[in-house]
């Protein structure tokens, strides 16, 4: 952790559940860090197999001068996990430490880390405060911003959750240099998202930033942390409960749900499912008159200079279209049965509508290849 | 359903989440009673396998006008199912109906249909609407009012939940006519309780009307039944997420959650333990002084008059005082390990406060037999 980035704050307001985003490098090895949260006798750290070796004992110190009992517990790793049964081993720990309710949890990891920790604090004894100390790009750029929590149910995912926002967010640039090649991909594809739907000017800084920012380039990472922390945080300040806009974060997802559902969970990475569902989200676009198609082909490039699928994989070799539909169909933005996509209405603007079934099989078979 | 009791109207004052609860005889098959939800294209009636055969279809034709399809899920009976097990079953029914997030749910029976059907709608899809539907007088007086939804863990009772609150609780008194004379008394111990912790007049009109109440008078239930969900509303107004006040409502539950634990869910009735801590908890009272003896057998007279238990069953043959105070020390009202109980602070008025172990050890000494 020698390189340092100074750090950097974005706040999010929704009133007395505002907080704040920390970007910096290093962050979470210093007491410092963590002053200010509210106090409680015990604080519980949330890992998994692979962060919690690297990092868990650096954090955990960081917060003793804070906590007379830092206990931590080690989730199985992977999106196959986000289930209530690992759910509740969060549960049997602070239960087996005879925590109360205003033990403060901490989520060290990824998205999956992320969602479950903060459910779990949703739930606990009805509720008790947490903090995102998010280790993927991917969760510093989205996931761990907003409040959305919960875990998978076998018939899709994210079903079961809250919304229930962290007392802070962590963003430990340094922490990113042991991400995986893959991991880095799949973090690009949610902060390619925030351009077509919200900022041009940022699309044009990451064509020219993909390979720094590959290279884990704490600068390049510096800026795009807080530029993607800092236009979700607009959005959900404006919606907390997604009764509206807050849905055009989505864009990509709704694709990437039915493929890693279809795929079985953990087989592609989220990040992988929603780059290659933006593609199937500008094709649906383009097709309905909304983009033309040198804007399709300008966000396939960065998609696919960012590592990440562009083409969605056969899901049904008898009616692969029909077996997405029916996977889309159980999407928490449907509403009666009928199928909502986020879309691009011209460069940088997102909306949420319908689309005929017809075109939408025509992106799916014009979009999959057994190949992919 | 011949006989019939006009309805009454208790409000709920939560800003954006207040709700009305509707009170009277008949409700339930009435199209009226369910005017003005939610809209949407779906409702779910969850019960269990005893409330289900007598009131599920009479529910559901009453919501038929005004949903375009109203399903059924029906649950396992008791407090032993109250698990994340059965919760699931409401999920799997939710999504095979392909239920979107405006659908709306229906808690047809006692505390523990309300509590998971109430926790349910918190977390599908991230939070969908719910109606309170109570058939049993514990859940018409106490548990379908607040908000407070929850499943057990089998470290502790009401360990995972929220605070949700409804969109309405309809109390329909003609449904207590099936209810079995040991429930009856079980719900007694919630209205008791609100006499020694904030309205002793309510106390002296409880000592005359035991018997009313316990041959199903209307009358005297409506009475009941109003005046309860009155003191609760008013309490849970100025504290909805128990940050002090609304510990009050615990009185008798610290005691109370241990002998349930310590039985095995299901062995007490809930009510039944709640009555029986009340006694314990009113010794403890005296002990410290806060009450007079006179004030603690009159409480015991009322109790016993329900048909209630007034003496506690031994946990442990060897050390039954220190098995109490482990389970109470998993309350979620402690503190860093320190037990906090509501007493009562002379009558009609309660606190919540720590005692000495040793005062706590004499009371269960005192208030415990094997004869239990």
């Amino acid at each position: 952790m020698s390189a340092q980035i100074s750090t950097q704050a974005v706040s999010i307001d929704l009133q007395d559940r505002s907080y704040a985003i920390a970007i910096g490098a290093p962050l979470i090895d210093n007491p410092d860090t963590f002053a200010g949260l509210p106090k409680a006798s015990a604080a519980l750290v949330v890992s998994n197999t692979t962060v919690a070796p690297l990092y868990a004992a650096t954090l955990q110190a960081a917060l003793a001068p804070h906590y007379a009992a830092v206990h931590l517990v080690v989730l199985p790793d992977g999106e196959a996990f986000k289930t209530w049964q690992t759910l509740n081993l969060i549960f049997d720990a602070l239960l087996a430490h005879h925590c109360d309710r205003k033990t403060v949890l901490f989520a060290l990891g990824g998205g999956v880390v992320g969602d479950m920790t903060g459910f779990a604090a949703a739930s606990y004894m009805r509720g008790v405060p947490f903090v995102q100390v998010p280790t993927t790009l991917l969760a510093q750029v989205d996931s761990s911003v907003g409040g959305k929590t919960g875990i998978n149910h076998p018939l899709g995912k994210n079903m079961v959750g809250a919304f229930y926002q962290p007392q802070r967010v962590v963003c430990d640039l340094s922490t990113l240099h042991t991400l995986p090649s893959r991991e880095v991909s799949a973090g690009l594809a949610e902060i390619i998202k925030y351009g077509p739907i919200a900022d041009m000017a940022f699309l044009d800084w990451l064509e020219g930033h993909l390979g720094a920012l590959r290279t884990h380039d704490l600068s390049a990472l510096a800026h795009a942390v807080r530029r993607s922390c800092e236009i979700k945080a607009h959005v959900v300040a404006q919606d907390e409960r997604e009764g509206g806009l807050r849905a055009i974060l989505n864009f990509g997802h709704t694709f990437g749900h039915a493929i890693e559902a279809g795929m079985g969970y953990g087989q592609w990475l989220h990040g992988e499912a929603v780059g290659c569902g933006m593609v199937m989200a500008a094709h649906l676009s383009q097709r309905l008159g909304l983009v033309d198609t040198a804007f399709v082909a300008r966000l396939t490039r960065l998609v696919q200079g960012a590592g990440l699928p562009t083409v969605g994989p056969v899901l049904d070799a008898h009616d692969n279209a029909g077996r997405y539909l029916d996977l889309m169909r159980v999407d928490k933005k449907a509403e009666g049965g009928d199928i909502r996509f986020v879309l691009i209405d011209g460069p940088g603007k997102a909306c949420v509508r319908g689309a005929p079934d017809v075109l939408v099989r025509q992106v799916i078979d014009a979009c999959c290849s057994t190949q992919a």
